[in-house]
């Protein structure tokens, strides 16, 4: 199992940033494994991510944030230390179709994600096989106008009980409140069936088979306030023709989703997004 | 060069349909090249293309019409007969990007475009080197907002004197009026620098930028009188990431609209598209 | 559950093959759904796929060899009838590596695959949990070099027990025999992990990363007697860089694996796939 | 126009090299633009790619070899500086098939390719008035067994004289010598017309025809001694179907092979390209 560290880094841009962390990690002795930046001139933005292997550095977790400071400080940063070895938590939330699920729960089975998955909440009981077969705790959290608030309240328990890092919307079809949302910052992982910002809301298939496009698509961001406006991690798309109906691009669809689910999830989880601007920069 | 007959049909679908075509060219000794036909079952419509070869056939364009009138009353047909020695007219209109022009008039030279252009309109007077360089008409008319009706006029005639059977606006960034759309039903061939309906309207990829989407796309579609609303005839995308400015989304977009442009082109001359409900179908 | 006949012909090409046909199901008072027909002109055959709906037809399975025995004769025709409620059964079989096995399984569940899968076959015990899981039938037969022939005598028996239609190997990672492939002729599915014709063979992940391609595919193919030589169903690719290690090129080609494979399944279970001079002619 | 310099490093790799070469840069008041690395650990090599504004640093192309010399000598680094105002001058080599030709001088014309063309070599005249269009030298080299040599030598003679730093073979159909290939190492790019290593040699279409594929591709690759197995710069494919002929494989090919070696090209042009092992690592 590896043992490192990922910094990622923001910052208004300026000479010496690179020069500065670099020779900061040289001289605690870390191997660089992996380092990759950005500039926003436009917004005169640095952003960075750096990893290294913590196994003959005497910067460590406990001490990075005392050592660090001075840089920190000096270039006006904001950052973030992830430790390999601190796997996040990730709950996933499903309605009924639970190929998303299906699909992450065998890609973190085949070690794709280097994540834990403390637990499972539907609002359905469809997928509580599938969650056992996986050996995942399954909650059943049923959610109507009337109980909404109440449902949150569980969920927001379930999450607290489990140290949830963050949350994948793995096609749960409830419209979560702002409050939700807000609780849960650049946490939320949504997959949206459409190529964003195409057919925003309900029924992007129905609705692109009425168009008549001849590409589909499936859409993964963070969720904000903003009902499908959140920062884009990752899309893709597959063609179609006259020839298929609305069942053959909701089928053909269920293939884009998983894999542009899956993608946007192991990128989360291995560190490789930062935000602004309400976009994504992706360190691939 | 090939010597061939097309007959696109639309009707209210109903048995023997097919059986009654394929029964006509068969009395008449005409071989079947291509055959390919699509069922609309939501609005109960049966769309066909039929290419036949003329060379042994008793069936030509002299006497097809007199000949398939009873089939065609007996199921409701409309349809059309392209003759493959009757190579459609083409006109285009350019601004000022010249890429799909030269896309354009490179593809004819090579043959891969069976039509004639006779002649290339634009408001500016960048391309007219090129039309020369290929041997085609330039007519340079200059549009404003005082002489619009006027200049569209001027259009018109140049499209008659020159027989013009359709019009493709080669990034040609002036809005047709009302009348220079209705003039030319399903006959004006469009690129839009989006995947629509995405970014419909002006500075599609300055829009894509600020909205941090992780594809672009180009949409070839026939001009009606909503704005970007017509029928779509070819769609394509490609990648791009955090890296890329508006300069590179603009850059790699020029590839995609050549591309889904010659597209769109090519099948319209192959007499290869029916629409119908506001949708294409494509026999390809 | 739809009540269809697809019908699939090939013979060599002349005039008045798709009017008889077409007549045929006219006077038998079928109502066709899809029909689509290829000419291969250098070989001078006709390939045609026609499916019609069989609630209101006089023609059904009991008669149509009867009816039909005339145009079949007077073409010269290989024609087979397929029914849609006669759902052809499909043995899978699998070594460790279970994520083809894993997709195959779900898409199946879900509708996707219009299949009876009475069993799964392998020479590992990994995949047994999965299988029990889905309910179907888990036989473990060990191989060895010793025991080739022995545990083929036992898949047969199996095939036969269960009735099996044909036989897809999901990243089964045993040669079969000769006697294995000529008792199924084009009725074994294979997916190999390259965009064959390039790296066939072991390794291919191994030997892509060597070469330093800057894609790598997956390709579904009939298995015939030559390894990796029979004719392709399907082919697909993704995209890598000088960042990916061996490790990357197996993981993102797992997707390709899977995709090409259901793609491959599919066409097939809805009899869509005919063959000729070591090539498929896909009906989509 | 920009005023760049831009580095490329290959040395063993170790600890502290981004820190000096980051140190050095910031002493010497550079902004660094853009800065990517890439560890091969199998290879233990470390690579680099860093681009600088040289406007207000007091490093430049005079005197940085000796500034450099002490970082470039402690970590044994192969080194190349490239300066954005010294524009590289490239020649292009054609036969027949000017679609290649045609559309690297329209992007080069528009500013896509930040190099000079200053001369055009062709073994026939098809080419001659394109060449004239955008004004650049053309010589014409007839090319027979007879004279190779002797045409080769002239060849030689008009890169000399035209000062050319590379040389792009776009759709030349002569295979040059090992005293040509030699003569300019990793300077020499070609496109192939599939997907290597599949195809290998004469008449790829026709073979990716015959194999049955569902794919056609394109390459572009340094030229090495062994025909088609240098280093791979970009690939990319397109789909096709049991209704393409080889002229259509042809047709859809020409447009992979102009955005392969477009890519190509100006990936060289903007120094973005490192070798090792016989790869490429592309700095995009």
């Amino acid at each position: 199992m590896k043992n490192t560290a990922t910094l990622l880094i923001t910052c208004p841009d300026q000479k010496g940033i690179v020069a500065a962390i670099a020779d900061f990690l040289f001289q605690h002795n870390a191997n660089i494994l992996h380092a990759d930046q950005h500039q926003d001139s436009e917004n005169n933005l640095f952003l960075m991510r750096v990893e290294w292997d913590l196994s003959d550095s005497d910067v460590n977790a406990d001490n990075f944030n005392e050592n660090f400071a001075t840089i920190a400080n000096r270039f006006n940063m904001h950052w973030q230390l992830k430790l390999s070895q601190r796997r996040p938590r990730m709950a996933i939330m499903v309605s009924q179709y639970d190929h998303c699920l299906a699909d992450l729960l065998h890609r973190h089975q085949s070690g794709e994600l280097a994540c834990d998955i403390p637990l499972i909440i539907s609002n359905h009981l469809d997928s509580k096989r599938l969650a056992e077969f996986y050996n995942i705790p399954f909650h059943h959290v049923v959610v109507s106008k009337e109980n909404k608030i109440e449902a949150e309240n569980r969920q927001f328990e379930l999450f607290e009980a489990y140290e949830v890092d963050f949350i994948v919307l793995a096609r749960y079809m409830q419209i979560l409140s702002p409050e939700f949302v807000k609780r849960y910052p650049q946490r939320i992982i949504n997959i949206h069936h459409s190529f964003l910002p195409a057919f925003i809301g309900a029924r992007p298939y129905h609705r692109a088979f009425e168009r008549g496009v001849k590409l589909i698509g499936a859409t993964s961001h963070y969720v904000t306030e903003v009902l499908d406006e959140g920062p884009i991690i990752e899309q893709d798309i597959d063609r179609i023709s006259h020839r298929d109906q609305v069942e053959d691009l909701i089928q053909k669809g269920r293939d884009l989703e998983r894999i542009v689910l899956s993608r946007a999830v192991r990128w989360h989880v291995e560190n490789r997004i930062l935000l602004y601007a309400n976009k994504t920069v992706i360190f691939d």
